[in-house]
């Protein structure tokens, strides 16, 4: 015998099977969206009531359901049931044992189609202020550092071989830059997520005289969608979103890569608090840079979540199908990684101790300024390509004898072409101040990048 | 012995390996930027001009040559040779054999890491206004299509069951929504990549007194990039171009989708002109949709170059890598799959025929009214809930009976409610017609909604 | 002032950042390595007593404590503590807290580097087991489906395109065919992962007298890493378990498209039990396939772990990284989702019924016969690619006169080819069975092809 | 008016429109496949002669054609003709202008579909034994270099901090390790790829007595594909071909990093010749590692690769659909990248120069030595944990006072624990000499672990 329970069973024959029930579920992940549910039933049960299709104590009475629900839920309550399957029946199942037969008519004019496309786009648009706030947090870490940093002389790398010196509050500006983009991405995507699909019920729309601007303001949504059928089958936005943390994400690895890199022994050049280290199970003088090696790792997650939705949307004809319910646990991760990524960066970024000496000793290795060497010699008059044959010839030099360019004696430099007189500097200063232009290596063009950058962030947010 | 020839090798002993070179050298497929190497060569000879760098007469044979050289390509007559590498060694050397020491100056002040930044950008700019030009294409036969359709009733299908009938206009509409999105991805991307990398030279600036605004003006970027190790080492552009490119693959196979199974003798729903179909080598009666089914195929080769290119960034130390050679295949390759498809459709939907009568009929079956039904017994004053249950009886006696809601008679439904009487409208167009709320599937609503789409569309341009 | 509780933290300053230690911590996760864990310590435990580093009691007092909490941990008893990182310490902590001194002992010789290679391993392969299980269970359900509908006909596809008649039963047998090399793809996959890396330790091995080989065999292990740095850094078995994993996913979401288009009404060939169906909150005649459509959603969270597996590892440099904590979560969850996807076919397959009628009228249609036609005309004489012309101006003929092949009049056809006689057929029948070669879909090749898997099967495990 | 030219067109009414013609035709890029499909149809038509579909001359004649164009497309004078389609087409269409009416009768009892997938089997076949005689000339590489340097000593990493002194040599073997495998994954793929698909046909198989072991057995495929419909439609042996070249490619690329690192200053631990690297167009100094970088950014294209065919197949209902048209590009792009990149490993490893001194300097540092005085304490008496706390105290004390392990006067370290006295050895070779066990870090070892690798290298091929 049949056992009824399901909201939809009226042509049903046969019990779903057991295994079945829970393989289909989702509310073992979708009551992330409890939240949101229950905001978008207060909001349709109030159009309901403005258009007249609930009387005002009807809706009242829902109102009152939902807020008990709601408090149920976040003192963790309530009674989730696989056997409903999903978050909304849940809800609703509660509301009708609450309040009576009025909560049946909450799903007049809606369907679950539109009202989970209506609850994931209210958690992502909660999700994207926050991880835009946090964000906010990295770049003033980082500001700080490059402000303490500006005047730090550190070897700049190309191919990992030393290229020319560099500042180091340069290098981390390169990092403002970056996540700078990545805030403005978010902003973008918003403006694609915070539309209304409420309205659309499963597919056509509704034959209820329903308000859907009314919904829409409601719920702070910019505006409606125009498409019903659109409204229930895009998960754009899910894309998008995972397509824009997973270059947050490539950007955090990078960041991670340099400060695996720089306290490592062979490079020296930061310290990491101990706070943000872990040590080893069997050699005692280990102090790992955990965090950073997690964040690149982490990196794959967010991808493999942008394939994953990519995967899914690829050939699904319209409107709603099954393989949606998918969308939600890489959607979950994704905002929860990037946001203790960037949590973890916060705290960490401005902690970092710059081994200022090591650093400095370090560029002046490498023939870091055999580019000024050249430029030198442009300026004398030779042509570009002809001071780049000069100085290959002159480092080679250097190599043979084991020696640093500015360790060679002028009068030996002066040997490979006439141009080269006594007033040559190749100091790391001198090469990093004439360097002052806009988006320049120099510690003036530095800070002025660090001032335009405070004056960006406030004007944005 | 070693064979000079670079450009580079003043320390080096011994010439590049023969494989090597070629295993290294770009110049086979880079020389698609070349009209943008010449274009960024022309603002950046001018500025070094302005600034005072270059003598009037040396720019001016500089400019002169570049033109040649542009001319030469843009005939095929240009020798491309793999021992210089890549276009813009290829193209400076081809200077200096035309106008003599002066070409040696051109290079003073930036680096290719810069140079080939900028050319990216500029080639991307230019494929996204093309892309953009397309993509209108596309809109403007869906919106013929949705005119001529506004009328047709179709089943709506949810689960590739069918759910509601719902009109063929409102259908494509969808389609619009998707696409219109797309459009407005790739305006947010082209504020991205339109910004100017041109004097970040290796990766901390250069010595020389650039200008960099003017530069950024010449070649019409909106502003400069404010860190010059990010403006090298930046390939954001590339992956968010890849990953707008690929939603919109994933539109354009969805669409594809759908076009393939109307086109099924299962369906058959459309008939696409034979122009568009190929034939089988041994079925003589085949004719395939192989426009559609090679644009779904092509989706996976756009999503390929977005993970190409994620995995190609995901932890690159600053500033530039070799690495960083491989991100243009996948860039120039997913441009040209998108507009080929593209213009693929552009020419092929406002060609679609729809099946009127196979369509009408076909959302006369599967009970696609009983949302109807259900909202006729709710507004009598049945909750919702207790109202779809009502017609899930009335369902599974259709079923058991083999006959469709329309075909039950009055009376045999009036049994199940009392609530029904003979005011009972369950007619497709009824069920169409009620749904004209903003984004309904209402005739009336669908050309409203085109109307909209057709101001909309002259707005964004 | 610091609170010491790490095992590593002799060196330490500072104690970890409490956000740090919940952020670094693997604990929540690899719980699911417990059983292999407890089972790794007991071999290594066994190994160190032989070889004469742990006194026979001392070892003794190992097992027993590690049986213990073995019991705890399968009843849910045991506490398990993010401060302790991750399933390894906190057995470690909870072994010496159970008895006393000598389970600091057990760490001897290894390090948490080769522990968590060998516990992965041994999950592994466990999870293997289970999975060549569930395939051999569909393959069984697949069998037995084709047996029953072996002589079935319905249209073949190509294109979506009714191409030409098959039996049911040989399109099943394709099914049969792909999860077979399924299997083989996993055993392949078996043996690269049934290896020791135990004793491997933290990277280069250890100066204990240990022995691997036993430890090896204790763990029916087939060999031992033959490289120490390898054993402790390779995740490849990762990586080609769920590329593996993936292919299962693309065959099980081909099954599904094809599930789901059957169901649809427009093909409606086939009827799911409706254990394996739900319905809609909206729609009260739907019955969806939710089971094939998840399976096919599914297919992305599996391709997303791959993805996410391969940019983890793509640029690791030796030995351990800790990034690799990363590996766990896509690697658990690419197992249970195959053997869920896997559960719920083994149930679902054998319980599909096939609509003969209906497949067999869609047969007739669609010019499926066509091919035999033009065999037909290549017997008596023509060249194939004559014979393929003259069928085309047939069917172009049929098309227009709307009827189909076989309703075309045999003094129809002889006007078109004067090859035509009256010992002509064109059923469906005639053309199945005269494919009767290996591989053919002619029942009768279609039932030897059953009776050669049913011994394959046997053969294999 | 129709301008008829396509083997397939009886039934059309327009001819293919021009874009749609070069847009769906494949013929561009599978000329790749020409030679296979050369070698399949005289296969084919040696089958058709001994089952008497042919006659002795004609199949003559046919041979004599086939082998005519071969000639003529090794020569590269074939006419390649896009309005032909593909590879197929073309080569069929030359053939009967060369010999006439027989031609036509080549295509008797096969399809595109069964031949494409023969073609694209046996260029497969080819490319593994291409790939895999690569593969044996890297590991002979590394074998030798690992012979070079089985007793330099340098430090191992672990979290890129330095862990425990291990020798070059065994971490080259760690390579061997991984490409070993690789070498046996591509062994196992070709086991799938090496089976018939020929007399498939369309996808039912024919009506004509073909004898498919025959054209398998003149073809050396291992067998016959079981069924034909599976044969059309699988495309499993590209998938698993670009995940085990997937695979490589990480390991290529992990190899590419610290390639990149170990010739950084910062590490300064190897020299690669001049042949192998390149120079900065800007910085006269530099001397980049290009061919690691290109190889390790290469990656991404391969992994992109298969991440276009895993989109490509997910969802296709059986059986051939146009989208697989797509799988050629990736698989040929994959086949191409992963030969060069062992092309320029297998000259460049054995040419890698290890400067011992400094490695052995740098493994000095980094208190590489603290597990190996852990480990005496613990064969004194100690339990593990507890000696790893004794040595991460003395190891602070030694960072406090700026000196590495080996630099702590003994008395200092007696001060520590009364365990220690004057026989404890905490020198480099000391610590690499212990770990002799199987798989260990010792020259002995090592030596011992080339032996067997060249054994198992001579029992594989």
């Amino acid at each position: 015998m049949k056992n009824k329970t399901k909201p939809w069973d009226g042509r049903f024959e046969e019990a779903t099977d057991e295994f079945v029930e829970s393989f289909t579920a989702s509310v073992t992940f979708d009551q992330e969206l409890a939240r949101y549910d229950i905001e978008g039933s207060i909001a349709h049960a109030t159009m309901l009531r403005d258009v007249g299709i609930l009387e005002v104590e009807e809706a009242n009475k829902i109102f009152d359901g939902l807020r008990k629900i709601g408090e149920q839920i976040s003192k963790g309550e309530f009674n989730w049931s696989v056997a409903l399957e999903d978050v909304h029946m849940n809800i609703e199942r509660e509301l009708t044992e609450l309040i009576g037969e009025t909560g049946k008519k909450l799903h007049t004019g809606r369907s679950r189609n539109d009202q989970v496309a209506t609850d994931m786009r209210l958690y992502l648009r909660n999700s994207i202020d926050k991880i835009q706030d946090k964000i906010r947090e990295v770049q003033l870490g980082i500001l700080d550092l490059a402000e303490r940093e500006a005047d730090t002389i550190m070897p700049g790398f190309t191919h990992l071989q030393i290229a020319q010196p560099i500042t180091f509050g340069h290098h981390l500006m390169a990092w403002f830059e970056m996540i700078f983009r990545d805030h403005g991405r978010f902003e973008d995507c918003r403006k694609r997520v915070n539309i209304s699909p409420l309205g659309a019920a499963a597919l056509g729309g509704t034959t209820y005289p329903i308000d859907r601007q009314l919904t829409a303001r409601l719920l702070e949504f910019d505006k409606v969608c125009n498409n019903s059928m659109d409204a229930v089958s895009d998960r754009d936005f899910a894309i998008e979103f995972t397509g824009t943390a997973s270059i947050l994400m490539v950007h955090l690895s990078r960041w991670a890569e340099e400060l695996v890199l720089w306290a490592s022994p062979q490079f020296n050049f930061i310290d990491l608090p101990d706070r943000f280290c872990t040590g080893s199970s069997i050699m005692p003088q280990k102090k790992n840079p955990d965090v950073a090696e997690l964040v690149r790792g982490k990196s794959g997650r967010v991808i493999g979540s942008l394939m994953a939705l990519i995967t899914l949307m690829k050939a699904q004809p319209l409107a709603y199908n099954k393989d949606n319910q998918e969308d939600k646990e890489p959607l979950f991760d994704s905002v929860q990684t990037i946001l203790s990524c960037l949590t973890a960066y916060a705290d960490m970024i401005p902690a970092i101790q710059a081994k200022r000496d090591n650093m400095f000793q370090s560029a002046l290795s490498g023939y870091s300024t055999a580019t000024d060497l050249a430029d030198y010699l442009v300026k004398k008059g030779l042509a570009f390509r002809d001071a780049h044959k000069v100085v290959g010839k002159i480092v080679k030099v250097a190599i043979e004898r084991d020696l640093d360019l500015g360790q060679l004696h002028i009068e030996e430099l002066k040997k490979h072409s006439e141009l080269i007189e006594d007033d040559l500097d190749l100091s790391l200063e001198g090469s990093v101040n004439a360097r002052h232009h806009i988006g320049g290596t120099a510690p003036k063009a530095v800070r002025a990048a660090i001032s335009a950058a405070r004056a960006r962030i406030s004007s944005v947010s």
